[in-house]
Order: structure tokens, then sequence, then C-alpha cells
């Protein structure tokens, strides 16, 4: 069953039951037997509990690659006995949203509702549940499923399964057919395995982004052992390079960031960074020639990476995390006579990733977020795409309501 | 003064005196002052002992990039306080000497006396000289000289010396203005630290290559840590390649060779490779995907990374020891996905080059070597190019003298 049977709407009366009633209505469930086969007008029509038969869930989605985003109506599958059922608090927006939703990467299948930095209250559990109880706060990231016995499973890394990861959206689902639906929602069904702790006291929708934006950046400061007092340089201040700084300033190294906007040196250097050059400065570039250990880029396309590998030291490890596209200035010259290293990584494991969450909430380490409602996220993805957002939109799920999104500060 | 004025064999005498006299000669020297300044016509015409003064001798360098090479004489200094004259018995070629000769990789000066593989007795010393003693062996590989105090020098990484590495042919020589003159000749003075103590009884002739060859396979495998029963991939069975089997099989990594050539499939399992993969077949390198640790390509010139790339595990190196040119099929995507690295390196320190010599010796590890006299270069340097040569042609100094190349096995 796919959602295009299902984004005309029609349950908003079901739907807007207000939160406190869905918790309440659903505490119980963990206990109740939970359903298969039973056809969504018949269990949206029956008097069980939320989650404990396939249910609509009300969304924001593109219909094309050119539509937009709009309210669509999605179907979520019964929560199984190792799933959770999330009320969804809040959703960032990740420049890879766009990409999926504007087609820019690869065809995809609409209607397409994006949302991979999620987080949100469990609202019911299955009954083999042992991670979470209702009321309890989860994450859930770029990933909801995988096969957990492949090699790469075994070894935490869920996000390289050898038969093929389920993505949080625009992913074949392999649990309810069709494709998966992301957090631009008001609920999500997921596998406790694929939800993240998320700590009591936390400025949750401040720490959303790290589900993406923290992992991205955290699992190569770790995979290369970037140490205090190493040099270290973040290529592009947005989402994922301004959560780059931060970590890499919390492991206590000396942070460059290279930037291509004169506003937001200054930025840099609230956020840690000892200083930041304008890349598009070929002398400022020739005069950190040589300097770094590490370098990780974060732009989220092509780019020439000659003169950041110039920048590294012997034996130093330019990382690529944003760009999918072919880079531009790969200096076989300069790579083997330093010994330089041109690398790339993606998102980490589910254990690495509530690592990241542990570390940022036990350093007090967050996203710098602009709120918004659900009606401005067509506004906020053209904001992205012109680098006016500092640094991470994150879409406040109550908006679907029809209310204002929270205030911060 | 630079070799172009003494390039006309005018001491062809002198020169041709035997080895064994000349080593008579020189046993003393090194209670003998230094001399300084001497005119080479007064030196020659002196009856001081060889190396006292600078000297003439012969050797084989190409005139332009299109002559080939041919009888030359050139000079070389005097023997200072920390300097060896080496009496050379054994000169590798490198397919590097062939791209220096025939001008393609850059601009060269004429004359070119190429070798960077050198074995020779050391002949006399300089009166500061503690590392060797007259008779014993030394080795020369790419490097003969560095500033020794910077950063880079002082943690063993000569090559990459900040103020400038001295290349042991067609490079600035900072002691004797001119540029340097490799190993096709029958002696050569360097500094004593830039020398290789050879371990006696050893198979000198075959372990020649193994300064620049075996230095250059061996540094990446320690570098990035090459374990036992690992999968490591060779691509590329020529002089570098089939060194880097046999360092690698030493290591009881698991050994894969990518060839073009069907021929040399057989040879790869006589080498201790596992398997040999012809890297044309398109449907045999999709079996190999994720599958090695490590692949160190010798091939030496610009080559599709992606079939490499893809062949990787996860967290897999790609190095690139050969191709001075961009490689094509640096694949983001795949990179990114897999964690994978494209690195390059060149050759190691001098410290990591006695190193491998010592590895090798106590493991009887040797280039497989086609002897040669230096009328046979140019043609050598054909069948280089054709690939023709298993796996290293190393020229028998000796025949300068016209005799015959010493026969092996």
């Amino acid at each position: 069953m796919t959602g295009s049977e299902h984004d005309h709407g029609n349950c908003h009366g079901k739907c807007e039951m207000d939160r406190r009633t869905l918790l309440a209505g659903v505490a119980g469930l963990a206990a109740a037997p939970v359903l298969g086969g039973a056809t969504l007008a018949a269990a949206e029509a029956s008097d069980r509990p939320l989650g404990s038969v396939p249910f609509t869930a009300r969304a924001y989605g593109a219909r094309s690659a050119t539509s937009g985003l709009a309210p669509i109506t999605i179907e979520r599958r019964a929560v199984g006995p190792r799933d959770v059922l999330i009320e969804i608090l809040y959703a960032g927006i990740c420049h890879s949203d766009i990409h999926h939703v504007r087609e820019e990467w690869r065809k995809e299948t609409y209607p397409l509702v994006p949302g991979h930095e999620i987080v949100g209250r469990i609202a019911a559990i299955g009954s083999e549940v042992t991670k979470f109880k209702v009321g309890d706060i989860g994450g859930v990231g770029c990933m909801v499923a995988s096969c957990r016995v492949c090699e790469n499973c075994i070894v935490d890394r869920e996000q390289n399964c050898l038969n093929g990861v389920t993505l949080t959206y625009a992913s074949s689902d392999k649990v309810s057919g069709g494709q998966t639906y992301g957090g631009y929602s008001e609920r999500v069904v997921v596998d406790q395995h694929f939800v993240i702790r998320m700590p009591p006291g936390a400025d949750l929708a401040a720490m959303t982004p790290l589900l993406c934006a923290g992992i991205t950046t955290f699992s190569p400061l770790q995979h290369w052992k970037v140490e205090p007092g190493q040099r270290v340089g973040v290529v592009g201040l947005g989402g994922l390079g301004h959560v780059a700084v931060k970590l890499a300033v919390a492991r206590r190294a000396q942070v460059t960031v290279f930037t291509t906007t004169p506003a937001k040196v200054a930025d840099a250097q609230r956020l840690g960074a000892r200083e930041a050059v304008l890349w598009s400065d070929a002398e400022a570039m020739r005069r950190v020639a040589n300097q770094f250990d590490f370098i990780i880029a974060t732009v989220p396309q092509a780019f020439n990476a000659k003169p950041f590998l110039d920048a590294l030291k012997l034996d130093g490890t330019l990382v690529n995390v944003g760009a999918l596209a072919p880079l531009e200035g790969v200096d076989s010259i300069a790579q083997i006579m330093g010994r330089k290293s041109l690398a790339g990584s993606q998102i980490g494991g589910i254990a690495e990733t509530q690592e990241v969450i542990d570390f940022c909430a036990a350093r007090n380490i967050t996203a710098d977020i602009e709120m918004i409602g659900v009606e401005d996220i067509n506004r906020a993805y053209d904001r992205v795409v012109a680098k006016d957002v500092r640094y991470r939109f994150v879409i406040d799920m109550a908006t679907l309501n029809g209310g204002k999104p929270a205030r911060r500060g």
C-alpha cells in the first residue's frame, strides 16, 4: 500500500485528536495484541487505540519535483512487537531533503515526505519493546531498518547493511511495502533499535539536527581520531559545518573554517573556530598550505579539492561528507608527495548515533536553529539553497494543527 | 659547474683504472685532508688519491629527450668530511628514469644521467664518516641530500624536506652547483646519511631495486598497517608491483594481483599471490567488489580508480604510488558510502629505507631482475615501456669497462 492512496487528507477529524488525548489513549498498548492484515478503513472505523492497526498520519510532502511541499495524508503501519510509535515534536530540514524533493540526485517516487532528523515522544510501544517506555523521548535519524544479521550490521554499521538499509524516507519499505515516509509528519512507527534515546531535560528542538548533521560530522572526527591541539579545517559553514566546528572545538582541536560567505567569518569565531578563511581568496589559501591534520568538507555540491589537499600537512586527510558528485582537483602529485588522503564518510551506525547524542548532551552542544512552522517549509528550502539560514531549520510539528511555531531564545 | 662542461669523455685513461687498483689507492683516504677549490684539471693532473679533489666519472646519460642514452663523462665532487665515495656495482632501471629522460613529466636539463637504485662498494670516506668503512657495501636510493634540520627531516621524512630535498639525479645540486647525476655511472659521492647499509652476503644486484621499488611499496604497507590475513590488492605487476606482492606476502596478507597482461597471471601465483584478476574484465572486477582492505596501485600512468574503489571493503584504502597524473573515476559516492580513502605515497625516509633493506635481507626478499650491460640500456627502456621485463633491469656497471654483464642464476 503506497501513500499515494491516502494523500487526500480524508481523516482530519481523527487526526486532529490532540496530543495529550493520544498519549493517554495509547498508554496501555504494550500489552494489547498487535493486529495484522486489518484494512485501514476497518482500523480507522474501530475504537482500538491508535497504533494497534495501520493508521493515517498528516504530513507535509511533495507530489512532484516541482510541486513544493503541501499537506498530505500518509499511512503508518501498526505498531509491531519491536516497534515504537513516535508522536513527532520536531523535524530538521537537511539540504539533502531538498535534493530529494527536487529530484536533484536521482529519479524519485512521489509523493515524497522528507525528514530524517526526527525527535518525538514515545506514544505507544510494541509487546517486546525494552528500550523505551511510553512518554520517553526518542530520536530517529537517516535509517529505520536493516537486516541486523549481516557482517556490517553486527558490527554496528547498519548504514552499510549488505541486504540494503531502509532509509527514513524515499526508501523501499520492506515492512509495509511502498516507500518510507519521513519526519515532516505528526507520527511515525519505527523499530526500537533505530530509535535513539534522547536525554531528558535537553533542548530537544536544537538537538534534532544532531541526528543527521551531528552524526555525519562526529563519525569522521572519531574514525580519524582527531586529537587535542590538531589543526582541523571545516569547509562550508552550514547545517553540517557549524556542528562540525562545535564538535571539533569540543575535542580541543584548533579549528579553521573555510567559507565563501564573508558574513560568516564572525560566526565562525563565535562558534569557537580560531579563524575563518575565504576559500575564494587564492592568496589566503596559499598561506594555509601544509597546515592541517584533518579537513572535513561539508559543502553539498562538487568543489575543487586541490586547495584543501594543498592545505593538508603530510599524512593529512580531507574527508568529503557532503558532495555526492565527482570532485575536481584531486591532485595525484600532491597526494603522493605528501601521503595525503581523500576520503568520504556518511552517517554512522545506531550505536555511534547514540554516542554523538550522549556526547553532545554531556557538553550542552546543540545545533543553532531557526524554528519554523510547516507552512514555512517551502520558503525555508529556498533560504537553505540561498545559504540564508543560521544554521538549521527545525519544523515545530505542532504547527500541523495550525498553531504558531514555538518561540525560541 | 654543470656536467655539460665535461661530457666529452676526456679522461678515459684515468677512468679505466680497474676497480681493485682504485680500492687500494683510496684505502687510506679517511685520514687525508679534504681539498676544496682545486680545479678539476689540477686535480686530475695530480697524484692525489681519487676523491681527494673533484674528479671525472664515466656515465651513461641523455643529451636530449630524444637522444637515447650514450657514454658521457661527468664530474663528481671531492669527498667531503661526511661523504663517502661509492664505486658503483649495480644500478636499477626505474620507469621514472624513462619519464625523466624522455621529458615526459617536466622540462629537463641535459645532459641527464639517471639512476636512483644504486649499490656499490665504499671506496673512500671523509674524515668525519662513522657509518661506513672502506670496503663496506652502500646503497643509494632516490635522495642524496636534505637540510636535516626542518620539522620533516628531524622526523625522518627527508623526502619531504621543507627546504627542498636533493634527488639523486636531475635535481639542483646544492653542494656542487648544477644538477645531480645518478647511478648510471662508475662512481658517486654521497653524504653518509643518505647511504644505506647493505647486508654482507646478500644478492646485491637483486637487492638494488629495493632502494626505490622496495621502499615505495614497503612504506605504504607499513603506514596503513597491513596485517596478516588482510586482503591486499596490487595493481600492476611490474618493477614496483612484483616487489609489493613479495612484501605483502611476507606480511602474510592474502594478495590479489590486478594485471592487464594474461601472461602474468601465472607469475603472480609464483610470487605468492593467491590469485590474479585481469582488470580489463569488468565482470571479474564486479566479482571482487567490497573485498579488499588495502590496494596499492603501482601503474606508472593515470588509470580509472573506480573499479578499485569499488573493490575496497568499508574503510579500505587505495594508495597510488605510480601515477603522477589525475585519476579518473574518483567516485565520491563510493567513497562516502563505504568510508573509502584514495591516498598517495612516495618513497620513505632514510631510516625507513634502511628498514626495508633489513626486512628484505632477513627474509631473502629480492627483486626479480634481468642483468644488462650499459650498451643495453636503450633497448631495456623500450622493453620497460612495452612491459617486457620480469621485473627489473639492473645494469652491471662493470660493463662500463667493456665487459659482459655478469651472468645470473
